[in-house]
């Protein structure tokens, strides 16, 4: 897929004018993936025309891509099955992740912002209903995995620790499908209850009336056509992060990632619309993150997956000088801080790439095609895979390799002592795997860590399933990791309904936003699994609602160029 | 000081239109400091009639606070004393800095970006001829700091490690009051040349006419009377960065600052106005970083000064388990990084504080009101020390510290072993400098260590200055610390002559912008001494030049509430 050769470029994002219109709408919905979808059923559900439009030749986005777990704060088979989950509790849980510099458990807010605050309190509100609304109408049936704990469910405050996660009905068991299964449900929805749906339209920039209302979009076909559609109440964009503008993540991101596995599409075309008629942007340093293949997300190969699961128990990380530097089993968007570490003394991310060196046992009982895994069975792609037969076989190999891509990484090689230090570690891993026990970085202690450790060579009597000592002769295998994005989590302030904001935290009227093109009050965490599209259903249910409730909104008889914010205001 | 009664709250940055303006110049300048007062002159010496605008009830800004080096590559004084400094060279060690993930010492621009390269050379050509211009006309007489080094001084890539900064020439021994001097000197030459000067003065927004130029701008005063100053050919920005704005901290910076030693009006006005004209943001994510007082830092004190110099040789930082975990003589930008490192596996900033701890002989020979240093002399305030007669006596008076401030640090407090590890960090310590040597951190081994050393007791035959044995008695002294900015580096980015690009990088007419009110090329970077002002003083020269080349903007003749954003634009 290239998206050069099928989707135009991005041209101005300076707000058009109200001429004729293409094609009118009650509600136009930019963006066809998990938070588009949902915004236009729960639209159309309310009696509106819908239409939504997808810059890729596809539906689906980032979603299809995902395993789709959502997670849904109070959800129903909770209740159903006696497992209370408060709102109070639930928001003291998020908001220790968000902003654990400012928690405080006795403050009325937790050391939220007020915005913040409100907006998880909307989570906790909305995600259940527009779950259960989605479930009723056969758009998104769900089975709940009442057992998958949060990822921090051994923190304190998480008073609900397992049962949060719902996931598309038909996913299959190792549920790596669901974000195939709930697209294709819900564009069935779609289809069936009368939404528009277009295909490779890139929206380019709303239209405005006179007074400033946001009345319509302009979108730009393969072809190279620029189509006006009228949103009579409503434009709710839900087009994805910008984890494939590099531009963008250079000059935002808290860390200098390599890109990522968002839709390649998503390269932050909302920043700049929502930017051209006054939003403010927050969240802008963040990210959902995972480690990722080095080479796969520099390649930006389109169906790159966010390494979910570190596969293998005799399997460690190392860096460039050898050194085990942190846990390996740790949940994605923790483990992914590592690479970004910074060594203030040399002026370098030391830890940028590291070595991901696992044996043949693990290669035989590990291998899995699912989840991003380094690890990949025979007659897969294993072009990241670096081989030896002995240490030092492999050392010359992953030396070779790191060359290839010195470029892109400042240079990083490894150390004249990496041989010796690399034996060493794996001298020390051994004996942290024989007694179940890792004395440096606690290796396979959290329930999430088991969660996601994969398949692994049976062992009676086992206490600690992710780890087993390396063998003493190879082959050996070896893969370069780093850090890359789900996708991004900045993007202009919303109300809690969708609503966009103006610099004084005015809404925009007839502007909408929900999913990663919009801020989330998350900061900085990731709380669970599925804690991107739990929230994401929740906003585009909200979002919906309230743009149905919206007026309708006059177009301009005459199109004189004239916007709103040209007025003078007085302080 | 209280900016809430004298400085207007900020209101719609939407941009008005020309009605009648209550003064008209060739060049509009706002923000009177550091970047503000040389651009006025340079405009005004090129025949332009000028006025500054200035928040504040005083001129001065930032740089009246600082030490105001200033870093010129390749100045006037290093060409006559024979000391090369080639613009390949200057550029390569600039690379190598402000992106050492991308740094190549192979590729054309080194891994820079196009715009980045750029904004380099243009600070290489023009910092010099700007520092010459001013000090020629009286307006900042210099001396030259032949023997100061760069921060990096020891890195491959810098070929003119020493003599680069040049200093206020009436500046005092210890350098400390430059900006004073700076200003001083600046704001006598402005008033001299017959630049106008407004204090007090608030701008809102710009004024744009039907074509989209920028024609002028409209302030507020401390009256709440509303001013429109029309700008025949450009308006000059130079109003500092977000430092005090703590909901644009939190939403782009890398890292959870304590806020900052910016003046206290700057909270990133720029980033409104420069917005709701269609300016795009760049750079977003990052500061120029300092060790700040935390209590100094929560209170916002006026005077807060960045921990340029961290005092004291029998002195150490160390963290709530009581474990030294940073050289505490690095730069202190560098330095500033450590309290955000992130703990992915307890979700917490585990040195989002630490605890600097000192002797009754560094009290004695080391205490300074200067450069923001933690030890000083009777006498002054010293609110922010902590006392003990023993360690114990130490101990329990930083538990009760903490404790007051518990609701900003997410809680933090000492761990229950704090005192065991003090002890046995204290004896190690001890141990490294009797030896002179630092086998955890290389603690004084650069030459910027060795520079910002501050007093210390003289011991003869010593061989490493910055490190002496703690007394095994009383009293002792502590404080706490933590990171700040001296400015936040994000903004507008511009061309290199300072015009304001819109998000297809075209420049908006009429609108300029020099200093940490737009994005600077420098990353994350803190090149050497002076790598704020040098670069501004560059650009501050280009802009003026670039603005008094401008065409006389033409006001509408009707002052129709029109737009330039509002036009259709085809693709």
């Amino acid at each position: 897929m290239s998206t050069s050769q099928t989707i135009p470029a991005r041209s101005s994002a300076s707000a058009a004018s109200p001429g004729a219109f293409d094609a009118e709408y009650d509600i136009v919905v930019v963006g066809g993936g998990g938070g588009g979808l949902p915004a236009a059923l729960f639209a159309r559900w309310l009696g509106n025309s819908v239409v939504v439009l997808e810059k890729a030749a596809e539906l689906g986005g980032t979603a299809r891509k995902a395993a789709f777990w959502y997670w849904v704060p109070n959800n129903k088979k909770m209740r159903e099955i006696g497992r209370p989950d408060e709102k109070v509790d639930f928001l003291r849980y998020v908001a220790r992740l968000s902003r654990p510099q400012n928690y405080d458990p006795e403050n009325p807010r937790f050391g939220l912002s007020e915005w913040e605050y409100a907006m998880c309190e909307a989570i906790y509100e909305s995600a259940s209903p527009a779950a259960e609304l989605l479930s009723e109408r056969g758009a998104l049936p769900y089975r709940h995995c009442a057992e998958v704990p949060d990822y921090w469910a051994e923190l304190p405050e998480d008073k609900a620790p397992r049962g949060r996660v719902l996931l598309p009905e038909a996913a299959c068991d190792s549920m790596s499908d669901g974000g195939q299964v709930a697209i294709r449900t819900l564009s069935a929805a779609a289809q069936r209850d009368g939404v528009d749906i277009r295909t490779s339209h890139r929206v380019q920039r709303v239209v405005r009336n006179r007074a400033g209302e946001v009345v319509g979009v302009e979108a730009a076909t393969s072809e190279g056509t620029l189509i006006k559609m009228r949103a009579r109440k409503a434009a709710i964009f839900a087009t994805g992060g910008f984890t494939h503008n590099p531009e963008l993540r250079r000059n935002f991101l808290h860390a200098p990632v390599y890109g990522g596995c968002a839709a390649l599409t998503n390269e932050g075309d909302f920043v700049y619309i929502a930017s051209a008629v006054g939003a403010q942007l927050r969240n802008m340093n963040y990210a959902w993150m995972c480690p990722v293949s080095l080479e796969k997300a520099i390649a930006r190969t389109p169906d790159l997956s966010g390494m979910f699961s570190v596969a293998g128990d005799s399997m460690i990380w190392v860096d460039k000088r050898g050194y085990r530097v942190v846990n390996e089993k740790l949940a994605y968007n923790e483990l992914a801080q590592i690479f970004f570490q910074w060594d203030a003394a040399n002026a370098e991310y030391p830890y940028l790439v590291l070595i991901a060196i696992w044996d043949q046992r693990s290669q035989e009982h590990s291998a899995s095609s699912e989840y991003g895994r380094l690890i990949v069975p025979a007659g897969t792609d294993d072009s990241h895979v670096i081989r030896g037969e002995t240490w030092e076989q492999l050392e010359g190999a992953i030396a070779t390799r790191l060359q290839r891509y010195s470029v892109v990484t400042g240079g990083l090689e490894l150390s004249g002592d990496f041989l010796k230090n690399l034996k060493a570690s794996v001298s020390r891993f051994n004996q942290f795997a024989k007694a179940g026990r890792d004395d440096d970085f606690r290796r396979g202690e959290r329930q999430v860590e088991q969660l996601f450790n994969g398949a692994v060579k049976e062992e009676p009597g086992r206490t600690n399933l992710t780890m087993y000592p390396l063998s003493d002769h190879g082959p050996y295998y070896a893969a370069l990791v780093s850090g890359g994005t789900l996708d991004t989590k900045g993007g202009p302030k919303t109300t809690v309904n969708g609503q966009v904001l103006d610099d004084l935290d005015i809404p925009i009227p007839g502007l909408y936003g929900v999913g990663n093109c919009v801020a989330s009050p998350s900061g900085r965490a990731y709380w669970a699994g599925g804690a991107t599209l739990g929230p994401i259903l929740a906003f585009a249910y909200r979002a919906a609602h309230a743009a149905d409730a919206e007026p309708v909104k006059q177009i301009d008889a005459i199109p004189e160029l004239v916007a709103a914010d040209s007025q003078s205001i007085q302080v």
